[in-house]
């Protein structure tokens, strides 16, 4: 295992990184802001980039958000972005639903436990859909659920898929829902399982915390969506079509987005120091998962 | 392993396994009941164990319901039962906290993710708890919560040890304040890991389902104090003081009750199917936690 670069402060090799690649993807949470805090000259950076031509990818597992989301935040923090730059697991949930699994009515619906980004992207792919951020779902269990979920009766015989993103809004019926389909046998997929969500500079229950009721009682794992998925990477690059060797992964998570790169084959991998990893974890001794460079923040990128 | 017995029909085997103990250890849901269906003769058998002067502790890790709560619903479904003869997991850790953990004001708070039950069981160890029922903290998260909870100036300084029980309330909020604790170095405590609740003939997320959020997002596993934990154990023999020997754990889990008899070096145990466990997985060639006995349900030890 080589050591990755150390590029803060050195223009020269700086240069000469970003130069490489075509391509740059972009992790979003802890690589260009934390919650609503965007850290220093990363509209810059990126303004950068896009007048070398460099090719920008926003890939995301943050399922709260839809693309057209995320290009509000976009604007509103000054990041000059496309809504078709973004990539966000909820998107890549819908995706596969829809293109991958393919399922013909009646039983077609996905029962979401997740928020209205996950909500817009299934619809934007046409899949039908029930839970989700349904404020009736937020109400206490009754006796009656109980017997009405144990013998079927509240259930929707319509739902093939449980899917399971972020959800703010958690409720104990709503995982018991969630519990009973997966355990009548509905397709069990999570946009992503992250275990901590960066804000505010601190760290926050993650849609893989937040989902790890359902996973706990159905006793059952979800096929993962978002980073490091590859089924993730493959959809980008069938969006994309653009040579591995000459794209980049930017994140600050060893465990998703530097694997994602690593596992997809990238030409390189960037990390950032802003977000969850430290860079004792990839600068010890046997670590495994190690990118090939790294910047105390994506700031430093701007040399002039 | 010996093959357990199986008693239900056989009156001379069930005569012969019941007076070989002095005490029995019963565990509640699943084996009395599930949610308010009461299995059959279970009143007579209770009945039947108490003209025979053996001593009866229900001994649960259903952690939302006080002893006084239990000997309501005790009355409730006709079984004779009295408060003192439960020992619940709320108590396990009410007890744990105020008798081994011995905290000192100011730091000696205990903030819970659970229901009344866990409130009242501190209460009556006169612990300080905040958190719990707090409607206040069924709110959505706001941007300052997310700064608040990052800076520390929402978190109460006297908060020593995180509890997590069975909530049937669960908020993002909530999630989000005992890992900020948990982090800040609080001892993580749970009333229970089990996965699943059995109710209405089927099974529903369970406190360790409950509390998975935190688990995941804080990356620490709790001490847990209800069944199968032998803390459980040696607090119950410290408040009834009984031979061990003569004494017999009845329940529906293997991995909970069964175990919970088993390193507890207990006599005997006794497995219904009512509940959680089939007996194709104790009867199983290489079954790790294999009961002495079984019937088909509770009612089956009533021959009369």
């Amino acid at each position: 295992m080589t050591t990755p670069l150390y590029l803060t402060g050195d223009k020269a090799k700086l240069d000469a990184f970003v130069d490489q690649f075509d391509v740059f993807l972009f992790d979003c949470d802890g690589v260009l802001w934390s919650g609503d805090h965007v850290f220093p000259r990363v509209p810059d950076v990126i303004s950068m980039l896009r007048r070398k031509n460099k090719r920008l990818i926003f890939v995301t597992n943050n399922s709260t958000k839809s693309r057209r989301d995320y290009k509000q935040k976009f604007d509103a923090v000054g990041i000059v972005a496309d809504e078709d730059e973004v990539f966000g697991s909820s998107y890549s949930a819908a995706v596969y639903i829809n293109r991958i699994l393919k399922l013909s009515p009646p039983k077609n619906k996905v029962f979401v436990l997740g928020e209205s980004g996950v909500e817009q992207e299934l619809d934007s792919e046409g899949v039908p859909h029930c839970g989700g951020t349904d404020s009736r779902l937020r109400r206490e269990m009754t006796p009656e659920d109980y017997k009405s979920i144990a013998d079927g009766t509240i259930l929707d015989d319509g739902v093939a898929v449980v899917l399971t993103g972020l959800d703010f809004h958690p409720s104990y019926l709503k995982y018991a829902l969630g519990m009973a389909y997966v355990r009548r046998g509905a397709t069990f997929l999570a946009t992503n399982v992250d275990s901590t969500l960066p804000s505010a500079g601190s760290l926050f229950p993650g849609a893989g915390a937040m989902s790890a009721p359902l996973v706990q009682a159905a006793g059952k794992q979800p096929l993962a969506l978002g980073k490091p998925s590859q089924a993730m990477m493959d959809a980008i690059e069938g969006k994309f079509h653009f040579d591995r060797k000459k794209a980049c992964m930017v994140g600050d998570r060893l465990n998703t987005d530097i694997q994602f790169g690593i596992e997809g084959d990238l030409g390189g991998t960037l990390c950032v120091l802003t977000g969850v990893s430290k860079k004792e974890e990839f600068l010890a001794a046997g670590a495994s998962v190690v990118p090939t460079a790294y910047v105390d923040q994506l700031g430093d990128l701007c040399t002039q």
